[in-house]
């Protein structure tokens, strides 16, 4: 939260806008970083992770690609695995294959499409990998992310896990220096995390109750402890509790601890059942619920309407990432939401096999592949 | 929606507001009725239906109560019977017996208490009956109606089912001319339904559903009506759709013909199991929910949260009436929300085990007991 | 209001969506009016309104332009002259010559650029003349139409004062059959108008003044009204004062009889100095204040902040129509907006300086101009 | 924000309330504190600051008041001076003569009146002075703090300048151990703030300015900073600076620094032309504007209505603590709010005329008022 310029520095004028993009002061001022030449890659090959069909993950090798009009080539930094990714191999999550995965990503410009002109080579960026239609109800109605046409880089369109990728303009964020690349790549589900605060509308002094531990969990942690709460972390496995901790979380409890009418904020961040089910027992009158985890398709709750009529509470769900990209860069950035204590594992992307096994252990906390 | 006084007539200075309470237009010039002498009913007796025990309900008569300081005598000239008296009968809703049951009712006021000045002899009320403890958590958070401690006329002490009751003065609305007492005995209900239509957050030109065409449905017809929405109800008995076309239904379906996916704004008016899980299926990407219905203590429903996720549903639940009487009043007074054609039986109070048994039989609309 | 095919034939599905665009029940059955064939225009001339420099509008032959990919070309059917067209002319207000001007205009589709799969021959449609760079800070952030790149058809790129335009098909939007050209070409406006209302927050029941009485002001009193204000025009020219009350105003003062304290919502319609401060005096407690009237560059108006404190104002701009398009047709198609009583003068496009006259002149409400 | 006991000696069922109050954690453990015996005061004397006139504050003794039904005696342990007060003295600020003034106020109970069951002997509570009527339109349209009758302890009702003083229960508030006497004389205006704190819809992250590092400056940074803000305190005496970085401000700037267009949320604490003015060119487009300090009636800024559109800003009034007393508590409990730092002088009461005289200096910052 610091600046380190000197306060009688500031220059008049919209300091905090450069341009389009934000600056003006030390945490924004890095943006572009100015006169880099970077050695044209063209005609050049690279290794990628290309899901051709259901279980079917192949480690290609295949021309670097060309930026079109709007679009920039980036070297890519790093990617996360997420659980889509999983569900996308295993057939239960909808993709475009032959596709290359990987929609958490951070990279360096390397070249410029024709007519972009906000991005230069060398710049540092973090891709929002979610594109609306613009023509459908929803985009017309200002819910583009709830787009019936919604495509997704890295699900739909080629992606993050390869050496290099072809990312629209319009969906590169600039990264400030204090962001590094890894920490680029966790922006999306940081993203996505800010969706379901605004959705719980905290207010400094709530009590807040964060129902799983998991890297999802221990970001809406601190971003409800940005917002002023004052957050208990329910986690069976205990051997998380001290990084719930360590991240602002005033109490760790077991599940079963939990009391009952307490909170005037519950955010389900498991995506189970019994999750889901607890957290409109122990949501307080007038309380605000997200149901934040991704459950299972199909998977029922049993929930008792006179329960949240007597208590007047109010559930909401939370999908992806509409507009809180900038704001996720801005948050890591300021080191309000630390994620480098999340990332558990590294690996390179010829070993993608290796980290997506990791990943579906489930004792794995974020899994990075880092392509170089 | 008329103004009957000509324009050039308003006078300068706030004319909506006389003293304390709403003045100033025709719509609410009616307010006090001036200098109407009435006598005293000191030493009196009156007849009540007073609630015991379970299933017991007695026809008593008993002095006229006695206003105390900031409180007003009403003579009682409609109230009527709401689900809730048949639960306390039951014993399946709280209530503190022995105590004069009635929690929907008007009058006029024939005495006043020490200290009330905001009130004449001769004005017509309406009764707000619930009351709260203004020291608990919630009462000092801002949300009184979920208060720790809430009591209610006619349920805790005694109410309007009875030729006489005493009304703390600040539980009493006055009633302009257009609204007659047995409409007077419908705000409450019209209350607790706009609380429901602030969680809808209807804009106009909204599609919304409304699950059920009983007098609750149709209220709430009329305020999704007033709000701008295009409404389409659902209720399987046909019977009832001539009346919801009439208050405004664009659309009146089965249930089953209710298509998935397709409203904006969804509320749930029946209090059962079918229609608080449609809900969810027929609410659009993006929509609100609202489970207004009073579904029975420990009735689950089966619901989804991958739904809820994936179409970012808002689900609320809606409780009792705060701070929304004074404007069921004015939307009842100026036609907005029609209430007489819900009213299908009248009894005295003499016969309220007729009425009660009416009421139980399922087929009637509201009934009123009009005590004289 | 009305829906005009039976309730039992209502098919199973989503009704409301058909593909991207909104349809499903008679109003938006119109949707795509079928297999139209059109005959090309290629290579034809058409006469276009140019803006070459300030007070230089040129009727000019020239060839009918190509759609490019993304595109379509329509054959123009109304287009409305605004205030804004005004300015641009004396260089009040930015633009970027030479370009045809008119940004409120309605077409027939003659023509499809490459990949156009939405939209086809003998669409009648709507256009939204809005554009964001989807790059910059305020784009990023969700609020698009604060963007810092805004350019917009008819301002900067060519629109519709001429016999043909082309159109970025996500600017399009398809009309009703119940919404004819004219009506189509006053989308603009009245999507305008419902951001102002969005700001207003309007409930059931509310008292509302609309400071204004001219084509704006009449626009968001039918607004107002469908979301349930009980609305006061004022207006200091008395022969207003009739159409107002037609299109639903309850009372029409002069100025001058406007109480103070006394609306829950005030909406300033004239762009004066006189008005928008009388909006601030005849605001209630707790009132939301909306300055819609776009006052000139410069002119200040003196406001006591010690009012907005006592009174604990909310005063709120309102910047063009950001994602209110759709609702604007979809309220012009239900009849709950009527904008043909505002039409007050038509003509041809030869005779365009005309029609800036008469709308210059004052006393006209809409003028319009009719390309063919 | 850190909690005393055992994680796993949380027990079960509702820990976070104990009857009516809020309890259950080491925070909220302290509430009641048993079984403390106090002697009576019946029939003692009291030194008390009784405003009779304009200029007109007496010293006098006399008689310990008795609580009535309903009310507590408390032995008042440290009262706060504000501007209110002086404002009073001058004839500016309405009252109720002759009154005991003083109405930020925290003590120890020691009588309670008749029907009294949610506080004890002993009790330590800070005073919400503000009452009211629960008849007028405002109380029944749920803006009680916006009440035609609203009264307050210390300006119309006697107050906190004296040795004891009657207190309505409702208006009482439990104090934790963590805040002291002083501190709980603070909790007013804290709750002031809060009310502006919640009209400026602060997002984490978000750029927000203060203007004006005063008290009441240095609580709203507090607050801010809790939001999630990245504040910058706009003062001319730069020796306030050190304080305003000390409880979190992220810089400090003189006014003339501040830079255009900037900030996301802009927040008024001088309440001078200057700074009103000034908040409306700082604000970015979109920003929420909260004109929190109070002005002089009567003073008007000269506002740009045009910047208002252009930028499509919201301004907010705040007045007074509706609702947020409870809060204020909890933040400054948590340590969310420090309130110490802000307290520059202390004067018994024999010494009020020199109290005031310090604060009129405006040289102080909090003057604090201890009986004792």
């Amino acid at each position: 939260m610091a600046f380190s310029i000197e306060d009688s520095q500031i220059p008049r004028g919209n300091v905090f806008l450069n341009g389009n993009r934000p600056t003006g002061d030390s945490f924004y001022a890095y943006m572009h970083t100015g006169a880099i030449q970077i050695e044209s890659v063209e005609g050049e090959d690279m290794i990628a992770a290309r899901f051709m069909d259901i279980d079917d993950l192949q480690l290609v090798e295949e021309d670097v690609p060309k930026p079109g009009p709007g679009e920039v080539l980036i070297k890519v930094k790093a990617a996360g695995i997420c659980g889509t990714d999983a569900h996308i191999l295993k057939g239960e999550s909808a993709s475009t294959p032959p596709v290359i995965l990987g929609h958490e990503y951070a990279g360096e410009v390397v070249e410029l499409g024709e007519g972009v002109t906000g991005l230069h080579q060398g710049d540092r960026i973090s891709v929002d990998p979610n594109m609306f239609c613009h023509t459908c109800y929803y985009c017309h109605s200002g819910k583009e992310h709830l787009c019936l046409n919604l495509t997704a880089l890295g699900v739909d369109i080629d992606g993050g896990f390869a050496e290099y990728a072809v990312v629209p303009e319009v969906q590169a964020h600039l990264l400030p220096p204090s962001v590094d690349f890894t920490a680029g790549a966790f922006i999306e589900p940081v993203a996505c995390c800010i969706r379901g605060l605004q959705q719980a509308h905290i207010q400094p002094g709530d009590e807040v109750a964060i129902l799983g531990g998991g890297p999802i969990g221990l970001i809406l942690l601190q971003l409800a402890v940005a917002a002023g709460g004052r957050v208990t972390v329910s986690e069976p496995v205990q051997s998380k509790w001290s990084l719930a901790k360590a991240l602002g979380a005033g109490r760790t409890v077991l599940p079963e601890e939990l009391p009952d009418d307490a909170f005037d904020i519950v955010i389900e961040a498991a995506g189970i059942k019994a999750t889901v089910e607890q957290s409109v027992q122990v949501a307080r009158r007038g309380a605000s619920i997200v149901w934040f985890g991704v459950s299972p398709q199909g998977l029922q709750a049993a929930i008792e309407p006179h329960e949240v009529f007597r208590k007047e509470l109010h559930i909401s769900g939370s999908f992806i990432n509409p507009h809180t990209h900038a704001r996720a860069v801005k948050l890591v950035g300021t080191g309000a939401v630390r994620v480098e204590p999340l990332v558990s594992h590294r690996f390179p992307l010829t070993e993608i096999d290796e980290a997506l096994r990791v990943h579906a252990s489930g004792h794995a906390n974020k899994v990075m592949i880092i392509p170089e």
